[in-house]
């Protein structure tokens, strides 16, 4: 009983918003959740309201409420706190990974040193802990808890496998369900809670949408980070310069002879010693023989097709609509 | 009302264990919240459970507790969750101070490494935040974020204060309320919620009794680090080495002459640029001039008063003589 309005009262009735104003409203809620008088934390909030990102998970949990007929204000404050555990587990990978930018931007880590961002991590995780207790649904600090937790452990996960390159596809799998699904799926839970009232709703109808919609966003990324030309470009094969099987290296090399997989290793190897990936070309030349880019391809537009037309089985229109074209662009596999 | 059973129902009627099967029931619930089948985290909470410490905080909420006529178990998973927040805590501290040991055990940034031990904190609270909502107590979960909350934000603020000589008393108590005594009050507060079903926790007999023994616990430890001897011999002013002002030198600095304020932040220069306490003796030497060790002793006594005074008007007798008991070996000020 997913398209009943909340507690069967019908429409919420408030006014859908445009997209730039759902930015505006989450930001508005993220420093109120933040506001405090410690100049750091000060700062910190700044920073995570004004990186701003593409706030692509408070988008994704409004406009799938909406088109479920849910209360806008309560999409946003929920919209909020993903980001803000988004933000923190970011902060949190920044320390890690010793990353000096992530996507041209600079880290946390650069701007405020890798003690403040552990800090500010755990603050930014607690203040919103905190604030979502005050909303009073144990369900939705269920999904929350369940969510961080599943982020950790996928991250730590991850690093048991740095530079394993029998890291299989189920393990893979594991990792992108714990790092990007889990903040999707918990959107699509936490929609299903606001009509349920509880429930089951991890086997919700909106859970396995923002599932397949976090997964897809993950592989997306995965696949472009070995066929997307302009990315190629600039830093291509990040994955394999990181010690990341990823779905594209996983299917190479079950597809490759054995010299050619000795010689992988050796490349691999070679990344482990130096950060640099150094037979770039012929690790894509491989990749087109054994019509790698084309397999994961075609993986994409299947999983494409159900997104799409699980968005298109929401039932209001103006909000499904908004939906579809927002995630389109992003769904757009950009490669040819 | 604090002396009535839960519910209104009277005695809870459970046995009182003695504090090594309080030990040995709260290790029993620290592993089974932290179970799971990723192998580092299996060691991690093998390093929880096994590096022990002396689980004050578990020992203080069962016998608070009780000393209040409350349930055992419940009592037990409570302070189990605060260890668990504890040790997370203590995990983000060392990476943060690259300390290489802490009380001469060797810390989780070294047996792990930074990254498993970032990831493995957040894993620790989010583990023990998911558990202590399925206690089904919005209260508690307040009281827990609130707790975590300020834990980092203490931290913070002693990390914008990191060698500013210039850190006043006012700032110092921030800082020692939030690092020490909010898991105390803490215990406290849930003490109270546990009686009242809620209620204005925070305001309770048990939450000040709690706080009052947190601080102390902090004030004694600064004591100890300028004043006891033997922990001087070994390894004497940390605070001093580490830029952090306490009690003592806030009251030195405070009591001596221009000339010996301008020889103490030559000292406290050099123990920034080198990590070393150059002058030991004549910071003694000052601190025994102006009669410092005598001044922190008596609030540190008057304090001990206060909490005696408190655990002696708890309603329950055993258990109420097995915190003083157990609580007077650590209250008891060791130096002369």
């Amino acid at each position: 009983m997913l398209f009943v309005g909340r507690n069967g009262t019908g429409r919420s009735g408030d006014k859908l918003l445009t997209p730039p104003r759902v930015i505006q409203e989450t930001n508005k809620t993220i420093a109120t959740i933040l506001r405090g008088d410690v100049k750091i934390l000060k700062k910190l909030a700044a920073y995570v309201v004004s990186s701003g990102g593409k706030r692509i998970r408070p988008l994704f949990i409004y406009y799938l409420g909406k088109a479920n007929n849910l209360e806008g204000k309560e999409l946003i404050r929920l919209g909020a706190l993903l980001e803000i555990v988004h933000a923190a587990s970011l902060l949190h990978d920044d320390v890690i990974d010793r990353a000096d930018e992530r996507r041209g931007q600079p880290t946390g880590a650069k701007l405020f040193g890798n003690k403040q961002v552990v800090l500010g991590g755990d603050h930014l995780l607690s203040s919103g802990l905190q604030y979502l207790n005050t909303l009073g649904n144990p369900h939705y600090m269920a999904v929350f808890t369940d969510a961080i937790k599943a982020l950790s452990e996928a991250e730590l996960v991850q690093m048991q496998h740095h530079f394993d390159l029998k890291t299989d596809l189920k393990t893979h799998g594991r990792i992108v369900d714990g790092k990007t699904a889990v903040l999707f799926r918990a959107a699509g839970a936490l929609v299903a809670i606001l009509h349920q009232n509880g429930g089951d709703f991890y086997r919700s109808a909106t859970a396995a949408l923002g599932e397949s919609f976090g997964r897809y966003f993950q592989h997306r990324d995965d696949y472009l980070d070995y066929f997307d030309a302009q990315r190629l470009r600039k830093k291509g094969l990040q994955d394999f310069a990181n010690g990341i099987v990823t779905r594209p290296l996983a299917f190479l090399l079950k597809a490759v002879s054995r010299p050619e997989y000795a010689g992988l290793k050796a490349e691999w190897s070679h990344a482990q010693k130096s950060g640099q990936v150094r037979a770039e070309g012929e690790i894509l030349r491989l990749m087109q023989k054994y019509r790698i880019e084309e397999k994961c391809r075609e993986l994409l537009r299947s999983d494409e097709n159900r997104i799409l037309a699980g968005l298109a089985a929401l039932p209001e229109k103006e909000p499904r609509e908004i939906i579809s074209r927002e995630f389109q662009k992003i769904l757009a596999v950009r490669a040819a």
